[in-house]
């Protein structure tokens, strides 16, 4: 090692600069140098879908430090005393010698940079699947500044009507909110049974699909495209397995891998998702090599497992605890929940942790709710719903996973239980925390204390439910049982499930109707959001009725067909 | 004990209802009672202020379920299948006989309440000092639906114009937005040195009553109120150690009292606060009473001591603990962490855990950080300036509290705090926090991991502060040194701190200016929010500097005056 340390960083986007920085604040002395292929050095890449709706107006706000500095090379040199490389990639590692190979893209100019630390900050890359008709023109991936500007522009141009979105995940529903503001008509495929598959289950999806639905998106699911067709070199429409769909764009959005190919080449340990694999100090199977960012897999801190979840704020805390360690500190990394959040219209939708159907798949002993209400006193104006589903273990009481749909404030919520989680919180634990209350902010008992105590009183055998999916399945087979609709006759008047199973007594009218009630027929009661479908069954069970369970999330988590008015 | 199980509880508000629902819900066959005091039942005391302003139209809103259906005592009968008695003060409990004596308000007959389990719940009263005037017209208390509904009367009366507010606390500055929304001229004094005495230390305080001021409310600070005087009977000023106000109404907030009388009498454990103590499964020292809500004293996390935090949402969570342990189950209520919010005006202001100075009064090698910045990338347009003071222990790494203020979200970050305190996390523990980040919700490291990181490179020697009160002070004093601006030039013309001893060199100048800087002065450097500053700091430090501090917090957090423009 030279008296200067040599630190190399390869990547300048997000874990790239924030280690390099971090590097120069612990050690004065180093010799510090960023390579970076593209041009533009740590941009804001998840402030691209904001940049194409007209959020954003200037794509240099994506580039420039809250002041209004461009963090360019001269930004790096002068402020950090960092040496920046654009428009250089890097095409090998020589982990003998210990140097990187790189060449200027430009130019062709080649160099050598020697390092004692290098970090591999490569990021990740936007998944073109290789269907025919992928490299038409106007089909786009969305990872980088020059795609936003492309499709920004094209947008602009007017000529551009139909845009069929490729991929219903976290990036195809942003892009969808943002064109319909633009005025456009959007088509969203999904080769999955639902949208955002991995991050939420059924019922919250179903939730979710319908508000998009109603803001004119059509949204086709557990559909597969199989090729694009085109004009002239031009994509015009996209053929799915069901349907043919116009369109003079499509975004693909299938999803992000990995860029881990120098790793791999350089014969570094690479993991299932084809992420470089790193320790807790983000050290690689090369101890003097680090990595972060995209190109990383990270350690599941439910299961245990090798989970691949690039995000910004992942990629940050990366840089801070590489940076650390390159300088001689000792910091690390934890893992992750795979906590997640994105906006949709008017729509907050937010998970951490696992869903239904990855906790069954490791075999715990899973127990849930579905639990909408409004995320500030009723009486308080900004009230908004919020549709929250737990996800706990009924053998250890722990919390396994949360999904938060709708407008209310699900970031916050989500926020609380990645933090739960990460202290592996029991649901009792969760019902008790001392969080903050007064009706601006939130109900005297939280939504997600509300949630808690509902799995409880299931664990507990206080409270036996069945999901809007369920009831939707024994109506469709034609089973024969009461869903008993406790709410006002008012609120029937306006909205209910148009279905001849279907009863009203108001709950305040239960008690005296108890006689009136088979007791050899399966009750199903709920209400608006089933905290009086929760009374009712608890009457009900109080009553000797056996054969009774109330559905969860009530009317407003009722994905289906509801009938308004007389 | 009966067959039927007779459960009686007294007081019928926020904890009360709930034990009782609860133990409906858990033994069907019990006999229960509630007896309160007041007319209304489970009215939502916390939406007081917001009838008060006018938000809420109809205090009925506060009165009835999110359905509209009244909570009275039929709807308790009918539903819930638990009797009600309003208007009823029960005045003594005879333990021998396990029975409650109680007289009806309006008739003066006098009953007799049989219990097996009784629970108290009978709520805190707003304190009304022993002052001179204070039983003038037009001097209220908050607690009572009466007084919301008496002020919000003689303010549509137009006969009010100038209110003094006696007392900056929670209750008292919800007020002062109210009145001002009203259209009032409005004073608050508070006789501590800040307001929101006990809940923010004197940076956050400072920043906040800027707000305040701003907003056009007079705050005195330091200033006990020793009279009120009054024409005919009405209050019209209110006399201070300093002033004289003048004053067509007077609202009274200078704190809530536990109401433990009964229990006192009844030969009960009194804590320290004046309110009932019990255990884990809120169980008074009498094994058959229950107590919780607002009278009883709360175990806190942090220190183990007993603490007085009245708020609507640890009555409920009392009320769930009680109503599952008298009908036979087994729950326990943890304790509390502080845990409080209010919005005031546009700011939301929010801490749990312990102040600096809670903290040092404890013991504790306290190191704190003043963290201002946007809440959400500045390219997003709704991002807002949040403050977070956090408040840690250097020994052990653990966090011990935080202050959120300003128009950014600060309940959030509370909440996520309130989580990680709750489970002993260290600031190593938050800093790596896996929460959810998306450019409408966050930056991509969070403004409380932000905060985790400077705290975090404090306690690691990286990072030496000076408070911008402790700057003021050397400034007041006449010290010599350099106040070292690296804002950028259109910056500092903007608005900036007028000092013969502060120089600017922007950041990025900084590393070839350093042979211009004298080493043997000290040196402050800061920017808009102290990241830059703590960047020119590291620089400084970097180039053997020794007598450097950044201020905390930079330019936004400095409370006293800025000259602005040329």
């Amino acid at each position: 090692m030279s008296e200067r340390q040599r630190i190399v960083v390869i990547g300048g986007v997000a874990c790239g600069p924030k280690a390099a920085a971090r590097a120069r604040r612990m050690d004065p002395n180093a010799e510090i140098t960023i390579i970076e292929q593209g041009s533009a050095l740590s941009y804001a890449g998840c402030g691209m879908p904001y940049y194409i709706k007209g959020t954003v107006s200037e794509m240099r706000e994506l580039m420039c430090t809250p002041v209004g500095t461009p963090r360019n090379a001269s930004f790096f040199r002068n402020v950090k005393n960092i040496e920046v490389y654009t428009r250089t990639r890097a095409v090998s590692i020589d982990r003998e010698h210990k140097l990187v190979r790189a060449v200027n893209l430009e130019t062709g100019e080649q160099y050598e940079f020697p390092y004692d630390k290098l970090v591999l900050a490569t990021g990740g890359y936007s998944v073109m699947p290789p269907i025919p008709g992928i490299r038409l023109d106007y089909v786009f991936g969305l990872r980088e500044p020059r795609n936003a500007s492309a499709i920004r522009d094209a947008i602009s141009s007017g000529s551009i009507k139909r845009v069929v979105i490729v991929g219903g995940g976290l990036i195809g529903l942003e892009m969808s909110e943002a064109l319909v503001e633009r005025g456009l008509e959007v088509d969203v495929v999904e080769m999955m049974p639902h949208v955002l598959p991995g991050l939420l289950d059924v019922e919250t999806a179903a939730f979710l699909t319908k508000h998009i639905v109603a803001k004119g998106v059509n949204v086709y699911t557990g559909e597969k495209v199989i090729r694009l067709e085109g004009d002239l070199g031009a994509v015009n429409r996209v053929i799915t397995e069901k349907r043919e769909l116009p369109a003079d764009m499509v975004l693909i959005a299938v999803g992000v891998r990995p860029r881990s190919d120098l790793a791999r080449e350089a014969g570094l340990e690479i993991g299932p998702h084809g992420g470089i694999l790193v320790n807790e100090w983000m050290q690689t199977s090369d101890p003097d090599i680090y990595a972060g960012g995209d190109c990383v897999e990270n350690k599941h801190l439910i299961t245990g497992e090798w989970a691949y979840a690039p995000l910004g704020s992942t990629a940050n805390k990366h840089g801070r605890v590489i940076g650390t360690n390159i300088a001689g500190g000792d910091e690390v990394f934890p893992g992750i929940l795979g906590t997640a959040i994105v906006k949709v219209f008017d729509y907050n939708v937010g998970r951490t942790g696992l869903t239904e159907q990855e906790a069954r798949q490791r075999g715990y002993n899973v127990v849930t709710c579905l639990a909408p209400g409004p995320d500030k006193p009723h009486y308080y104006p900004t009230a908004q719903t919020l549709l929250i589903k737990l996800i706990a273990d009924a053998d250890t009481r722990r919390l396994l996973g949360i999904q938060a749909v709708g407008p209310g404030e699900a970031d916050k919520r989500v926020d609380v239980a990645a933090t739960a989680l990460r202290f592996k919180a029991t649901v009792d634990d969760v019902a008790t925390l001392d969080l903050t209350y007064a009706p601006p902010y939130s109900q005297a008992l939280d939504n997600l204390i509300h949630a808690a105590n509902i799995v409880r009183n299931k664990i507990d055998g206080l409270a036996e439910s069945i999901s809007p999916q369920e009831v939707k399945a024994k109506m469709d087979r034609g089973d024969d049982f009461i869903l008993l609709d406790v709410r006002s006759p008012a609120e029937y008047e306006a909205v209910r499930i148009e279905d001849p199973r279907v009863r009203l007594i108001p709950l305040g009218r239960l008690r005296p109707s108890l006689d009136d009630l088979p007791r050899d027929k399966e009750i199903i009661p709920f209400c608006k959001i089933s905290l009086r479908g929760y009374e009712a069954y608890r009457i009900l069970k109080g009553a000797g009725f056996t054969n009774v369970r109330f559905m969860d999330g009530g009317i407003v988590a009722w994905p289906y067909e509801l009938k308004q008015g007389a």
